[in-house]
């Protein structure tokens, strides 16, 4: 459709208003419509440089517009999204023990940090625990088989489990 | 070119081997010969949720492959880039207070760690204090000319600057 503002290009608020008078892409009206109809949304990736693929970034900065995700002082526990469970399952390149040594890749926790509380919690979304498999391509076939069984198990509970309080405190202790 | 594994697809090991036999993609090829021949990268951009837009994060995911960026047991301070400076300059949307406020957006800091310590340090190179202009969009003109000019006087004596520590504690107090 029409820019809103032709004179000054901003992403964010052309997004807003593309919303709004419901003119945004169909690919991302039909992301939107699966984000309203889910009740957990269960993020699945290979970490990488720390945070996502770019594909995915890709995904929460077109999808997760404001008046969708978010608005004006609605964000954090007032989101949009509220009442909506989240869930980060990601594998990594570096070892436990590099996320575990700060002077090296640093606490896992400050790389959960942007995702489940910058973009989640912003949104209203209530955070499950991360589920992380650390270098499954540098781990035995058998341990392999572990992880997939453990992560089986545990999708089985899911229902279950209360969410993290995803508070500066868990993430910065 | 063909894949170096075809039975168990690893993005990173093909780009590794891709590298090694020089058959990465053209515009891979070009982006690397300018990082090889930059003395120091500055990265500009809007921070999209806590982070670097998608297209940003695709350059890093993309272009610092193994083999030309860092390797086995060469990264950090033997990270393949050495001898190179970085500056990560970026608009938010959220006002400085906002990055001041552990409970609400949190410290700006943890912002800056992935993408300082995570992907430049891991690198190998240096990083200069980051150059971030809080909520332009919500600022007077004035006060957005104010920040055009101070960019303007830090890029004449940017060389003159040391880099920061990049360890934890710089982020992490």
């Amino acid at each position: 459709g029409h820019l809103h503002n032709s004179e000054a290009f901003n992403y964010g608020v052309e997004t807003w208003e593309a919303y709004k008078r419901g003119s945004l892409s169909k690919d991302l009206v039909e992301e939107q419509k699966k984000v309203q109809e889910a009740d957990l949304l269960i993020f699945q990736f290979p970490l990488f440089w720390f945070s996502m693929p770019a594909i995915l970034k890709g995904w929460m900065d077109r999808v997760l517009v404001q008046g969708f995700a978010y608005d004006l002082s609605k964000a954090y526990d007032g989101g949009l999204l509220q009442g909506k469970l989240s869930l980060f399952s990601f594998t990594t390149g570096g070892s436990q023990e590099m996320y575990s040594n700060k002077s090296i890749g640093g606490d896992i926790r400050y790389v959960l940090w942007p995702m489940q509380h910058g973009i989640m919690h912003f949104c209203g979304v209530k955070v499950l625990e991360p589920h992380i498999c650390y270098a499954p391509e540098n781990v035995s076939e058998d341990k392999r088989k572990e992880m997939l069984t453990a992560w089986t198990q545990r999708l089985k509970t899911l229902w279950k489990e209360e969410p993290i309080d995803c508070s500066p405190e868990w993430y910065f202790k």
